[in-house]
């Protein structure tokens, strides 16, 4: 299934096939999160709502989710931001596909089980790399900041 | 259920009830990974074999899980050297709980689908806060290193 080319499409349906399978953000991976990675002006979102298994203390959310949701949304965001540096509609043919060499992630306080929406920046790129700065927002705060550096994947396979 | 009360329990069935149910972590979390982390020497170990569902590009595990184990594994980690530094036995009572404020995480390589270990050490410690350093070890080679800071928890809920 792919989403309509317009500018709020999720990257994620653009991955070549053989890299759609992540269970973070993969398209062809049924029991995973789905992650969606949009661009949003110059910023790029995604959005998630986790289950209430996904918890930590009672009512907060783990901090291995949020690295998670993080990461795939830093892949996502990289290559929106390739793109756009390419002058690439998104849609117009399979989008490129990052990889994490890098993630750091503050947990600046504990987030509410609940809807959130992660926003990331473009710092700094390359052809081959790209350096992508996110917060995680949560009923109407931040509660996290990562930064996370991303390999463009040529053809040998490579973690996310 | 409690682990005996040897160097090789797990770090994490001593910790509080309320403070027990973290999705990676959590032995009260029936729908979790329930990583479980050992003492060994003056080094923490914690095992796991993610489900052939956790991939990133196929045949290998997604970032999102190699972040969430070396998340759980920091915390636990940090539990240990602390009863350790104050000279408590494990399993004398509830085991201090951790809590995640800052994460970094190195993707060195593609990390295969298989059994996983990540071990850490301790670099820092003061009452209140520890900074653990792990490898993650998946079929003989050093995949993914971390470096984390934990904060230790009094009684308010946090993240992790």
């Amino acid at each position: 299934m792919r989403a309509t080319e317009t500018e709020s499409a999720a990257v994620q349906d653009f991955y070549p096939d053989d890299a759609a399978h992540c269970y973070g953000c993969g398209r062809l991976n049924p029991a995973g999160h789905r992650f969606q990675t949009r661009a949003a002006g110059e910023e790029s979102v995604t959005e998630f709502e986790p289950d209430a298994v996904h918890t930590a203390l009672p009512g907060f959310v783990y901090g291995g989710l949020i690295a998670s949701l993080l990461d795939c949304h830093s892949t996502g965001s990289a290559a929106i931001f390739a793109l756009a540096r390419e002058g690439v509609a998104m849609g117009t043919g399979e989008a490129p596909r990052f990889v994490t060499r890098h993630l750091a992630v503050d947990y600046l306080a504990p987030t509410p089980l609940g809807p959130l929406r992660a926003i990331g920046r473009l710092l700094e790129a390359t052809d081959r790399k790209v350096i992508v700065e996110s917060e995680l927002d949560a009923d109407g705060a931040v509660t996290a900041r990562a930064r996370a550096v991303l390999i463009r994947l040529e053809s040998a396979p490579g973690p996310t």
